[in-house]
């Protein structure tokens, strides 16, 4: 193999029934099309979809709900360690951190506690995240609970100490739906590579979360957020970017690995991005963004991904850019599940080769002769 | 494909200069075969040589020892959290979750800073994990510092409170270089599907870590060690052995997915084993372990790997078996750095497809008709 081929690119690494990305089916989630899911369906309910493997009825929905809230109360241990780490730190890192501990706290000792760990993650992470933030920010301990029944409107009414509003909480529920799975992306590969030793859940959370840290992947939105945020008018918006490729970087939010000619779920937040804007009387994040779309396509005929218009989106809800990525978070953690799940139901060591191109074997020379 | 090419077996994922394993040249370190790393070099010089890609002359090492001394310092908040972890933890979740907070502490905000990460992490983590144990088990708190330059020596050190016994030491620092380095094992390649995202290196190891954990990879030769402790005398491990072998259980700490013959590291850490328990008059630890090698090559022609007889001289140390798997943390942190430099050195996303076996398309039914 030549090193060009590297990164498993169109390597097929297992067998997963939980989503279809770029089999031409468009993306679904356990065969439900991303398109229904966003139009008619809660985030709890993918969720129960996802790590349930069934579309839930009424009734099971509004106990799913009722079991998720009951979830949200943080370990006092965990606050301790989180009033412990410093306000400059990487936001990703309090969840990697905080999984990490609530695994001492709350450990896997048998598998059969698996979905409930998943609901508990998926329950306590907005809290995690929003009791560091507000200590460090808004200099208050916040309890981590909320009236709010959905994860989304709970996020919120944490974030920013009131009832959300309606429309901002509505698109934060559609965004967490459009993240929540995508078959073998990094993170949730990095959490299958960890399940496959049959090391526990919380291990391989913690991975994923730290994989999707990088900005080669969930930290996309927030660069992308960056650049929109640098502009004042559209026409400023075009010359940023015509700059930025001039000097050949890298604008994130476009293309996809695995998509080639578009991302399925850039619309539906394009959409939502638009109506926010509209709603608040603000459209220029929106129109910046739609001209650098027109560049970007024009330039190098790449289209936005989910994370583009996520950004501008998560702008008119009020969310610190430094949260974007702890929210995919917050979202994928169903996924991630649903994929240690299944690692684990038919179960084999993730261990690939390597090719070696290193020196030659050679002579040890004793310390004092070289 | 059909699942059970699945785990990757034998697909090449990327190219490395590191280490050949199962490439018939037997296992170099950077060209260097672990014969004579573990005949004739020091744990440091093999940390060194995977790190900075180089033998060190007699003045590197004594600057990169006195380098890895100065490093042992654990941060406060550090000491705070590893007091909020319970004494039921599993030592790998202290070092999971002491590295991630440590990447909080110090965090890794360019990436010309990961060679002092590197070597941070190689220092601290005898401290980190001793400090931890010691505080829930011996009920005082230590300092993480001690006088023996070596980290061998130093772990040995903290964990007895007492200089440690020379013929002890030189078996762990042997047996550190054995566990230094292995390709792309389950550990080191999570660690580089996290770094390939760009993410920072405490979330590279991190992962690694979390996958070490389980009992399919490092969590062998705490398993390994159970199987020997119940065993009074070699006739009783026979029929113990022949006992899980009817029940079909898996035996662990023989064989290997590489290697097909032989495991390299096993004669060497074999010998220092039989070393200890002729040394000690303790030599049935010994005598029952090579009675276990021989059945299970009568009955399954399967050869012990490096875990099996870390498990008798890990036990002649005096180790808890609790620890045995954080030890292996404490020596592959060199490779799984190694191994996060030269991803990054020429990266690309680790993103391989899935092959889809879920349902067809279907239609999204209204929760109220479910």
């Amino acid at each position: 193999m030549s090193n060009k081929s590297a990164g498993l690119a169109g390597v097929v690494a297992g067998q997963s029934a939980i989503a279809t990305v770029g089999t031409g089916q468009g993306l679904n989630y356990r065969g439900y099309s991303i398109d229904d899911l966003a139009m008619h369906a809660s985030f709890e309910e993918v969720a129960y979809l996802l790590i349930y493997n069934k579309l839930p009825t009424r009734a099971e929905l509004t106990a799913y709900i009722a079991k998720l809230v009951s979830l949200r109360t943080l370990p006092s241990e965990l606050k301790s360690v989180l009033r412990l780490i410093p306000p400059t730190t990487h936001p990703m890192d309090i969840l990697r951190t905080g999984c990490s501990m609530l695994g001492t706290l709350e450990p896997e000792l048998d598998f059969t506690q698996q979905f409930a760990i998943a609901d508990r993650l998926l329950a306590i992470l907005p809290g995690m995240l929003c009791y560091w933030y507000l200590y460090n920010f808004a200099d208050k301990e916040i309890s981590g609970l909320s009236d709010e029944a959905t994860i989304a409107g709970h996020f919120l009414a944490l974030l920013h100490s009131r009832k959300p509003d309606k429309l901002q909480r509505d698109m934060l529920d559609v965004s967490l739906i459009l993240y929540a799975e995508h078959e073998f992306n990094a993170s949730t590969f990095a959490a299958r590579v960890t399940a496959a030793t049959l090391s526990d859940f919380y291990s391989a959370i913690t991975s994923a979360i730290g994989t999707l840290r990088g900005p080669l992947h969930g930290g996309a939105n927030e660069a992308a957020m960056e650049l929109i945020a640098a502009c004042i008018t559209p026409d400023d918006a075009e010359r940023e970017v015509m700059q930025r490729l001039a000097m050949k970087n890298k604008i994130m939010g476009f293309g996809h690995r695995v998509y080639k000619t578009c991302d399925p779920r850039s619309n539906i937040i394009k959409a939502w991005s638009k109506k926010l804007g509209v709603a608040q009387s603000a459209e220029s994040l929106y129109t910046i963004s739609e001209r650098i779309e027109a560049v970007m396509w024009r330039e190098k005929k790449l289209f936005p991904n989910l994370d583009f218009y996520s950004a501008s989106a998560y702008h008119y809800c009020g969310i610190p850019t430094a949260l974007f990525t702890p929210i995919f978070v917050m979202s994928r953690v169903t996924g991630w599940a649903a994929h240690v799940i299944e690692q684990r139901a038919d179960n084999r060591l993730i261990r690939p080769d390597a090719e070696y191109i290193g020196p030659d074997p050679r002579k040890y020379v004793a310390i004092d002769n070289r």
